[in-house]
């Protein structure tokens, strides 16, 4: 046991430097003045490197060994959290320092430069820097592959949602390949035969839609003794359990931005705040991966905050905070504004149908980059063809082309599918909250919405990563990852 | 010179992780919340205790000697830097760890006690805590005083004034001690006879106030792309050179709290945007200590905002931004107000004149504390004796007496006379800086302070820790430090 211990003792000096490095990330996007950008860097690069030395030394690697050898004599949370340990120690410590080294500081330099690319949409202006950092991507993708013992995207895939195959999603996105552009086309079609919509017309000062944020996020059960919600560029959730802070940003033309980034990012603070108590500073206490994080905000955003019934509640509740009059403001209008479906060329700004066409496209094309099956200078084409057949439409530029995502310019590789995975395991949690108790869809309509948090706590938060996310969802539904539940969804909310 | 290139680059890891907990401080006092104590407890003891290994390590001790045999190879900067390097090294590696970290316990502990039994007013719940505190302590400075060859409590007053002698304070105290009694006799009188102050009547709003604040940092030279100004429960200026944030709080029914507290809080400021540059990383690019921090701030608080000079730029920005009319509102009252001298019980609510008198009270209590002349169970007789000695009142109660100060509850120690020095210091940087232009004085009633901040700049912000405190003062006043000058500020102020 003594070995098992004193890796206790080391993940929460991890757990410390980790969470002063979320405080200081959360404090550079929300109150920062410039002049703290270059020492903010330096703060988070000598973190950083510190939290590495400490997790990678061999005498760490040698306690895991010792711990797995006496496994035995662990109860199950303790055998999860040695699991969990062992492979953020494998991520981190296969690679040498000096490669992951580098990849931090090409990552930085081709964001920068991204930043510049995109605004002047120039893609030769970038491509050379993000071809660096590909480059270390493969190489790392590939040493990582070989410790773990699967693929090179695999390997990535594991640091996003541990244990997921690309195989699997491989099944699941060919099929939603093959229902999707049709799908699109006949909710598109069905919607504009449907009786217009009544645009949402005023000004909405930034006071009230702060005061609505709130009340929202009150009725959802975030705990502002524990918690925040401020202002960013882009909407977020940082800190950790104890201390969740969540951002959005305020558009006085349309309060629906900010609402719908809140409700999307109070998943997430829920999720971070019912984590296990008992090992908030341990590995297994930590949020199960990307898919499963995902799973939870867009279980609030799509599932819960677009539903007929949500808007029997929220409507008096918007028309009161925001002093809304007139036919605008029914619930059946709000409802037609927050499912409107039609494709579109930017995928933060998608709607739920499309969106996971984004994602395929992207899916698609990381993987063949990382596999050396396609390169940076392919970009551009593969973008065209792909939007074109995905979603029967040509991008107008590469700025809302393949440079309009962050993710692969620090490296990112095998995040986008968790996206996907996350708004499947959404439908699926959704639908077994929902066929558990009549309480919960009841309180959503009444503005109640504790029945589901429990639901969701006992099921999925208070499980931290004790189990994999395949195993997670499994449990709480009777199901792994089931790609037709979410269809099921789809068709019956928007062809219903 | 490799092994002094080696330090530099120790001590930029150093700094990192020292600005890193700036920020988690900044943080905590302003915008987090409750439910995030104890994780930020964690995280901050972990980057000590990482900031602590890190410096004391033997191998630091090693670069240090190596260094300083070959120091003719160093110019004066990196010469300075290296004895700033040695002596902090001296003041960690010097107390053994588990002392130290006893200490840190401890004194949390004793914090926490202090907050409730001074709500409580109950010195025996205080006693037992602050006894183990001072044993510590003691303990501590005794080690100190051995490595650094001078006496305990010199060595305490080290570590906040670099290479200040109690000699030289009790000396001055001395002084002052002989001065200061009769001297606010005789201002009571004079005022008692003076014609009467106008109170300022009104509600100010917090909105309004802030726009006078912030109207006030500018013109002072405040650059809020390299900093912030918010609200906390105690006004403190945090951050670092680039990101340097001053906090003040708001009092509706006296807005004069909130802005001498932002005048305050922006002479310290001003010093830590203007370090230098070049040095910013390393310990010599750092501020020179307490009683010279002390000086920037009460000199401008003090020595220039609560000026016949000041008042007439003061009252028309005052009298415009909050809407202020009648005879409270010329600058003549406005000066009265703020220079308004009386015995008080509260060390933070004194006026100019009998704040030196809480100092010296505390001064030679703490010197008695050390040296094990007086114990923490005396502490209450003493506190009563002193107070009618030196203001000739009695507190009223041990909250309102010894009890009121944080300071003591965590070990500092040798902290309280920096803030007469400052006083005194800021006095005779003031009277060489009017001396030096008639552009000065002559800004600072038309609202233009860059005269007064380029002096300030050019002889004290920038020269970091190059100097001493007393060589710094002496190259730009002539002088070391001076309680005439200060004295002759008093009586020309008070009873001229």
């Amino acid at each position: 046991m003594e070995s098992y211990k004193t890796l206790e003792k080391v993940c929460r000096k991890l757990n410390d430097i980790n969470q002063a490095k979320a405080a200081l990330h959360w404090d550079m996007s929300v109150t920062m003045p410039a002049g703290g950008a270059e020492a903010r860097g330096h703060q988070l690069a000598t973190l950083t490197s510190i939290h590495h030395a400490i997790l990678s030394d061999d005498g760490v690697g040698e306690l895991i060994a010792k711990a797995k050898s006496e496994e035995n004599k662990l109860d199950d949370w303790q055998k999860a959290n040695l699991y969990e340990i062992g492979k953020t120690y494998n991520h981190t410590a296969s690679v040498p320092r000096k490669l992951a080294h580098e990849l931090t500081k090409e990552g930085i330099a081709c964001e920068m430069v991204w930043r510049e690319a995109r605004a002047a949409n120039d893609f030769n202006m970038l491509k050379p820097r993000l071809e660096k950092v590909v480059k270390l991507v493969r190489e790392i993708a590939s040493i990582k592959a070989e410790v773990f013992g699967c693929s090179p995207y695999d390997a990535m895939l594991d640091q996003y949602d541990r244990g997921r195959k690309s195989a699997q999603i491989d099944e699941v996105f060919d099929n939603l390949q093959a229902f999707l552009p049709d799908f699109i086309k006949a909710v598109v079609e069905k919607q504009s035969s449907q009786p217009k919509i009544t645009e949402l017309k005023g000004l909405f000062p930034v006071e009230k839609q702060k005061r609505l944020a709130h009340k929202m996020l009150e009725t959802i059960g975030f705990d502002f003794t524990r918690g925040r919600l401020d202002e960013s560029h882009h909407p977020f959730c940082g800190g950790y359990p104890g201390d969740v802070r969540i951002t959005t940003r305020y558009d006085e033309n349309n309060f629906l931005s900010a609402i719908m980034g809140v409700q999307h990012e109070a998943g997430h603070a829920m999720y971070e705040a019912n984590l296990p108590q008992r090992w908030l500073s341990q590995p297994v206490g930590e949020a199960r991966g990307m898919s499963i994080h995902e799973s939870q905000s867009l279980l609030l955003e799509m599932q819960v905050c677009r539903s007929k019934e949500f808007m029997e509640f929220a409507t008096p509740l918007y028309r009161d905070t925001l002093g809304g009059k007139g036919k605008a403001w029914t619930p059946e209008n709000l409802y037609a504004i927050c499912t409107k479906v039609g494709p579109s060329l930017i995928r933060v700004d998608a709607d739920e149908v499309t969106y996971p066409a984004h994602i395929l496209l992207r899916y698609y094309i990381e993987k063949y980059i990382l596999s050396g099956d396609m390169e940076v200078a392919d970009l551009p084409d593969a973008w065209a063809q792909g939007m074109e057949k995905f979603l029967g439409i040509k991008p107008d530029s590469d700025k809302n082309g393949c440079m309009q995502d962050i993710h692969w310019m620090d490296g990112s590789f095998g995040y986008f599918p968790t996206y996907t995975l996350g708004a499947i395991y959404a439908a699926q949690l959704f639908k077994a909250a929902r066929e558990s108790s009549p309480a919960i869809v009841e309180g959503i309509s009444g503005g109640d919405f504790a029945p589901l948090m429990g639901w969701l706590k006992t099921n999925v938060h208070e499980h931290g990563c004790r189990y994999s996310s395949e195993e997670l969802v499994q449990k709480a539904t009777g199901k792994g990852l089931d790609v037709e539940i979410y269809k099921e969804h789809l068709k019956a909310r928007y062809l219903g």
